[in-house]
């Protein structure tokens, strides 16, 4: 069988990140903060890259906290926020690990439905009219995972407009907001109403995944709160790993990684769409503008789990649709374009053409 | 006021950190195994360290999980062990942070008295032969924290031969067993019953703090279980902090490191024994063959509290008996002599004699 080919998984190839760069971070982090990088922190976070975070988002540091990750931060603002019973929003579809999270808590998950201009407010406003009381919701507004689709400016408005008016938490949840390719950048929601928004992010996409670094920007009674349950859990995350990140971003090698990453997923998307329109024409998609991620919807009557088999045994894999849902999605699936090069895209979308022409395609199935 | 001396931190002063040598290990590290340190690793930890780690136990690597620092160890476990109402036996005086994860958790916590040999078996027999049906025992075997005391291999035998016996897991909770600087090492109780114990260590000690690694012996199927819970979590910890952590001891540097800060340990448990002796004789301790901490019992009717206040005025900071403790402790406290230099701690313990001369002791008690 010829190389695997892996649409699955959402990360950068190690081609496309700047490990010299790390190198060096590392070393510059080693000899000019030898105390900070060395010693127990707290659990706030590396106090400069908070510093310079705060910046960023034009918050207050103490609005700010740095964690191993930002599974690692939804984690903790689920168990402060989130109890058995608690009516939370999500996006249909969405990125499965937020699914199981608030499950595993005993949330009531609501999910509504997602637009190629982001979630559908209406829809949300029908819900919180007939009564829902809801705690939070939960929102990835560029480039979501897994459609790859953005929310409008116009509904960024609408959603605040809807959580002040409900009394509800929006949790912009937002590690893609830096990989924008195409178009404009819209501001967050955290920037327009900073008291009903807890906004996550990360640098898994811009440094690297295994450094886990991400960071959680509130409310300043809230981020006290997650900083206890923080210091309990973990005394403190990685001061090693968050004084490299702080390194990187300062230097201003993140910028010149971030151009790097943009360009190359600006290819691999274009490629992408390209050849799925060529050898696979049944697909529908919309182009995404940024991100990692591309949703396929193919005919109704399609059969993506025999799909999936069938592309597996020609070395191809993908995630099928429903693993982002609580039932459905039998005619979808989610590639990620993130972690191959254009040639291993050509090919492997020439090859889940030839498993959808034998299995996977309506005329296949029972 | 003259400068700040604390006894309070059980962490190392940066002087005895290896600073250049994390340098090199980072830049080695990144040079040999960029994909491995940069990608998302799982939720066991970066493999190469995983193996390095069993193979120094005697066991097999899915029997090893590495986690972002110890703590979080003990939070997966006891979240995957410890039910509301379960009964855990944790020693008398033990870590404070360990009691309150334990308390938050419901559990039923049961202290046993901690002689300067360890945990008191034989009141933890008539605990057992009373019908207490114990869950877990949480022990910290070598130079306990806070006490400093060690438990002897005959009382390890005693312990797990009780654990088989009422069947309950003993918790070998151990990050200090690399720093004994007088007297034998024992043999651990995993190595003894690899089936009753989970063993817990940390590079804290032996590389540094804020390197955040740690990590768990266990039964393969709880750290199977131990696995998922952390997937869900974090997805994986920090491969940067442990590739860096692999390259260190890989090399030897860790050898090294772990024989600077045992030589710096000895001189400053030998300079606060004899501080003590000389400027409080009220104080009665046992010294410590290793570790962090030496535990102060002062004269029935002492107050800790009036001295920790007179002892603050004075610049001279300690943790209070009572934090160790459910109740009690009011004429007890830790030192903690890790972070301090040997002149440090003769000029810190002359400032505390001073201030258990005005307000601590029992002539001065209400």
């Amino acid at each position: 069988m010829a190389d695997t080919i892996s649409f699955a998984r959402g990360a950068p190839s190690v081609d496309i990140v700047d490990v010299d760069g790390l190198r060096t971070a590392a070393e510059r982090a080693f000899s000019s903060d030898p105390a900070g990088l060395t010693g127990y922190g707290t659990a706030v976070g590396y106090l400069p890259l908070r510093a310079w975070l705060a910046e960023r988002h034009g918050v207050e540091p103490n609005q700010v906290m740095v964690t191993n990750g930002s599974m690692q931060a939804d984690a903790f603002l689920f168990h402060a926020l989130v109890g058995a019973g608690d009516t939370v929003i999500v996006e249909r579809p969405t990125y499965d690990r937020t699914l199981l999270s608030l499950r595993t808590r005993g949330a009531d998950v609501r999910m509504v439905q997602l637009e190629p201009d982001g979630i559908d407010v209406t829809a949300l406003q029908g819900l919180l009219a007939a009564g829902t009381k809801v705690k939070l919701a939960h929102i990835i507004p560029n480039f979501q995972n897994p459609a790859g689709y953005t929310l409008s400016a116009a509904k960024r408005r609408a959603l605040l407009q809807l959580a002040r008016s409900h009394d509800f938490t929006i949790f912009e949840d937002d590690p893609y907001v830096s990989l924008r390719f195409e178009g404009e950048s819209l501001a967050t929601m955290l920037s327009a109403d900073p008291g009903r928004v807890v906004y996550a992010s990360s640098f898994s996409k811009t440094v690297c995944p295994g450094i886990r670094v991400g960071y959680l920007v509130g409310p300043e009674t809230l981020i006290a709160d997650i900083t206890r349950l923080a210091t309990n859990t973990y005394i403190s995350p990685s001061m090693v790993s968050q004084g490299i990140v702080y390194e990187f971003a300062r230097s201003g090698a993140i910028d010149r990684s971030i151009e790097t990453v943009r360009r190359a997923l600006r290819e691999r998307s274009q490629t992408l769409c390209r050849a799925l329109s060529e050898h696979l024409p049944d697909a529908r998609f919309v182009a995404p503008e940024g991100g990692y991620f591309l949703w396929v919807d193919l005919p109704s009557g399609s059969d993506v789990a025999a799909l999936q088999t069938a592309a597996a045994e020609r070395g191809v894999q993908f995630v099928k649709g429903g693993d982002f849902l609580l039932e459905g999605g039998e005619c979808s699936l989610r590639l990620a374009f993130s972690g191959v090069t254009p040639a291993q895209i050509e090919d492997g979308v020439a090859r889940l053409a030839q498993a959808y022409a034998v299995a996977g395609s309506p005329a296949h199935a029972a």
